[in-house]
């Protein structure tokens, strides 16, 4: 996706140890407009890809919200986004997935309430980033205690030095990136 | 808001202790075509109240997030969410404030980086549920750390029968609530 290719190399940073910052437009300040033409942009090219008969997108708190959001949006579907932290809203019964999260050095819990995943939902997971692949491989694994049927896996920003991509393919699922981005022996990034 | 208030009529529920649970439709679950249409009716109304020249809209992850990106969206400015949790990526010297939460029992911390709120900027500030005040009068004083200007208020669901709207009155902007919960003597809600 070219505006976001060109976002990144004119706004994007790495920060040392393979962490990018994207903050400007993805992870702390938002741009709509961008974020939209993304939904857009996904359901497109699962589309190409014979993604057909979509009913639920998939996140997790926090930083997918946006891009899932929108995607949900252009596919006119509803988006659940899987909780870290129980609300008192949550019933008994929910499903548990868990991810140790390479930036913040802990277990994270995914929950989703039974209420919004059914084992007739056909679902796209959608996240901003694809690093280590752990959060989406636990989102997967969530999805597939629900009964649900997992059509597709969807990342703004894949980091091509990461795993994530060898992680995932066990999934059987079209992977679509909307950005690359590689690291050279200097730590300069390239984004393609 | 029409639409919102026959959606919280049918799918809304107060679990007790005042606790109402919208999981299907904002907290948990979001349908995007209302959530975009929230933030429609959040830019009318702020433009009927003469709120004029926003640059920003901010709110607190993780809920707040869809109907500000809506919000952003209709007026074409970008949004930027406090974090809860310090991400690697945020520079020292950023704005802080804290407000206990009252669901969840403990001091909530909510940061935001100078890089996305400066001096000139005109704010809007949105979130789910406007109940104590506290998290919404938390935000107001970080925007008045960094010296911008709160512009308005807007809650997706004001709850009327807890103190919120009192709470946020000395800030003197507009505040604007797209439907509003009341509790009778036996608990049952009433919206409108």
């Amino acid at each position: 996706m070219q505006e976001l290719i060109e976002r990144i190399v004119a706004e994007g940073e790495h920060i040392g140890r393979g962490i990018i910052k994207l903050d400007g437009f993805i992870n702390h300040q938002i741009d709509p407009a961008l974020v939209l033409k993304m939904g857009r942009e996904f359901a497109r090219c699962f589309a190409a890809l014979g993604v057909s008969g979509v009913t639920r997108v998939i996140t997790a708190e926090v930083s997918g919200i946006g891009p899932a959001l929108a995607t949900a949006n252009a596919l006119n579907v509803p988006l659940v986004y899987a909780r870290k932290h129980r609300p008192i809203t949550m019933p008994d019964g929910f499903y548990l997935a868990t991810a140790p999260s390479p930036t913040k050095g802990h277990i994270v819990e995914l929950m989703v309430s039974p209420q919004y995943l059914a084992a007739d939902d056909r679902v796209l997971l959608i996240d901003d980033f694809l690093a280590s692949g752990l959060t989406i491989d636990a989102l997967a694994r969530l999805i597939e205690q629900s009964g649900a049927t997992l059509c597709g896996v969807g990342c703004v920003v894949e980091k091509v030095f990461e795993p994530g991509r060898q992680r995932l393919e066990p999934l059987g699922v079209p992977i679509v990136s909307l950005a690359k981005i590689d690291l050279d022996d200097e730590g300069q990034m390239h984004v393609y």
